[in-house]
């Protein structure tokens, strides 16, 4: 049978190889986007797991909305006004595909900071979307080519990651947010603001979310899979009622609902007393590495490699002197480490080199392990490959 | 934001206007298609998530394909043969919509027998796919007419139930079974043989799976939301390699993955010892009520209502003179039952007029009281209305 046309079109996934490889448990794997487990709130889940068997209505179909306990809890939370709505969803990688499927016709535009999420580009890809991208300053997208680009394409949608990006790691300035909530509203163009990194902060003090500029021009997506347990897979839109309806249309289609008895584990999990410490207490742990990566990659300036500091999230972003990254990826592989090439959060045009490295996953002597065979890579690629673009 | 094409054009439902009516406690729903919840097989499940949270890789990001020890049980289970594949999908109502998606570009042609299943239709008008109804005759669809569609449409896929149909309860039989197959093979169309009713088999012998006789050119979907519950949301789609990577490969951008915690339940579940005592049950449970429910029926017959015998399944199609079926699904409610009209199985011109009646999720007494009501609203219409068509 005749794969489908977005089908076809998909690129074959240089990610997947590396993750796949990164499992040898003689790679350190800086590569992927994973919480350490020891930080899951096991202790917390178990006495929700052993009563959940006791109510036979989460084991019954729900509705399409999630399970009402949890959109109330969530609604309370999130403090969603009353003209505005939310959804669970199976995982907020499942928001993502949903938006996409509710409002993109094939063609229609959808801007996004270059380099980009992944999973973001996968499902603007797999309706067809034409995908629009506008550079990333240390401040957020760059606002000038911003405005030219909203003002010239007319884009139904801006995709964004203000807090923590991935694969950047930048969060945006108060200034840019402002900005940027500005345009959409002058532009017509729906934000849609990712924010799965948004509690990861550690240092600093949050800054408003992007929405809240623009509220009935957003919708909001969340994801739980970074504070509490990824292997969930639950997550949440928000925005103005008729679009989430239109939501919840796509995803009667999708999968009819959310699992109930993870939707009733989550509830247990957000409504208990220690769940805003448990969320601390990640945080500080990702600090404690970040601290310990970041110092060991000072050691690479001197191979043209550079850095930004970062208040929370789960990534560092290693700028390096022009090079092929994805032979870099291939070649730091070979040495026992797992990184993920800048190339393939590009939909375009391939912006500088670099390297995403993630530090929530290996713990402090691994981190410094990895860098040192990186350093032992750059060292030897000096000054061709690596270096040799400067 | 404008809304895309598909969801733009997708009918208001009235199943969902119907199921929320339905929820009214002194409405007898014989309307969806749930399950008695006293089946859920809790007794099972509470060791199994009493250790859930004692393998804190549970809670990790997992495979998209699904939990490994699930993947090698299910596939034992199922017999599915080397060059074949399966994948978890978060319920078969996934596995169906990543089938669309995977395969079908605007205006492809699926086949479906009339009336079909509305979580097919929907999922292929999502990407405007072409619908392409058969009729069903008493023993699965009209082969000659089938033939004429498949030799003059050349239509990508059939999707057909042929085990215990929704809406209709017909099982094909085995000839048919042989001939469907024989035709898939002849001109190449990929069966899609969704089988979620197959096990709550409660009288005569199981019949061989359709794509039994045409293995390599089939997708199966199967469901554990009838056997075990609707709220886990799990199901598992099967078929040759090729074609389960394209449906992995639109998973990963759809939910990267289905909940592992509830996929160690299922795994749980149906390795117990007293599974298949389970299904057993559910069954049993299930026939006593049908028996109810076709014998309160055949005294409908005197209005020119017909039903057909059923040896299991979750519903019992009512034939009816004639007539508004809408109109009288609504005279219906106001006499405090809920059943299905037929007109919203049809993607095209209605067939026969008919109700969907479930019989599992009532209990003896009320099932015999929503017959009884639906005599008097029958009454009151005859001959005009209901019977008068004839």
């Amino acid at each position: 049978m005749k794969l489908s046309t977005p089908v076809l079109r998909m690129k074959s996934s240089f990610i997947r190889e590396i993750l796949a490889a990164a499992s040898d448990p003689n790679v350190i794997s800086l590569a992927g986007g994973l919480p350490d487990e020891k930080t899951f709130p096991l202790d917390i889940l178990k006495p929700v797991m052993t009563k959940i068997p006791e109510d036979v209505s989460l084991f019954q179909y729900g509705p399409t909305q999630g399970y009402g306990p949890l959109v109330k809890h969530l609604t309370a939370r999130y403090e969603v006004p009353n003209h505005h709505k939310l959804l669970v969803t199976t995982g907020s990688q499942q928001g993502l595909d949903l938006i996409a499927r509710a409002f993109f016709d094939p063609e229609d535009k959808i801007v996004m900071e270059a380099p980009s999420y992944l999973g973001a580009m996968q499902v603007f890809d797999l309706v067809q979307a034409r995908i629009l991208e506008v550079p990333q300053t240390d401040e957020g997208p760059d606002l000038e080519a911003l405005e030219v680009c909203f003002a010239t394409q007319r884009p139904k949608a801006f995709y964004g990651v203000p807090d923590f990006h991935n694969p950047t790691g930048v969060s945006w300035s108060l200034a840019t947010r402002h900005k940027v909530a500005e345009l959409c509203l002058a532009y017509q163009v729906t934000l849609i603001e990712d924010a799965p990194y948004r509690d990861l902060r550690f240092s600093g003090d949050a800054l408003p979310m992007v929405s809240s500029f623009c509220p009935d021009q957003s919708l909001v997506l969340r994801s739980f899979s970074k504070i509490a347990s990824p292997g969930l897979r639950m997550g949440v839109v928000s925005g103005p009622e008729a679009w989430v309806d239109a939501l919840i249309k796509v995803k009667q289609g999708a999968d009819l609902h959310s699992s109930v008895p993870v939707q009733a584990m989550l509830l247990g999990l957000l409504e208990h007393p220690d769940f805003d410490a448990h969320v601390a207490k990640v945080s500080d742990l990702y600090q404690g590495r970040y601290q310990v990566l970041a110092k060991a990659l000072s050691a690479l300036e001197d191979y043209g490699c550079r850095t930004l500091p970062t208040q929370g999230g789960m990534f560092v972003w290693l700028t390096l002197p022009d090079c092929d990254t994805m032979a870099l990826a291939y070649r730091l592989l070979d040495q026992g480490i797992a990184a993920v090439p800048s190339d393939v959060f590009y939909s375009g045009d391939k912006g500088q080199s670099a390297l995403r490295l993630n530090f929530t996953n290996a713990t402090p002597d691994k981190l410094e392990q990895a860098v040192m065979r990186l350093e032992s890579v750059l060292k030897s690629l000096a000054p061709k490959a690596a270096v040799g673009g400067e």
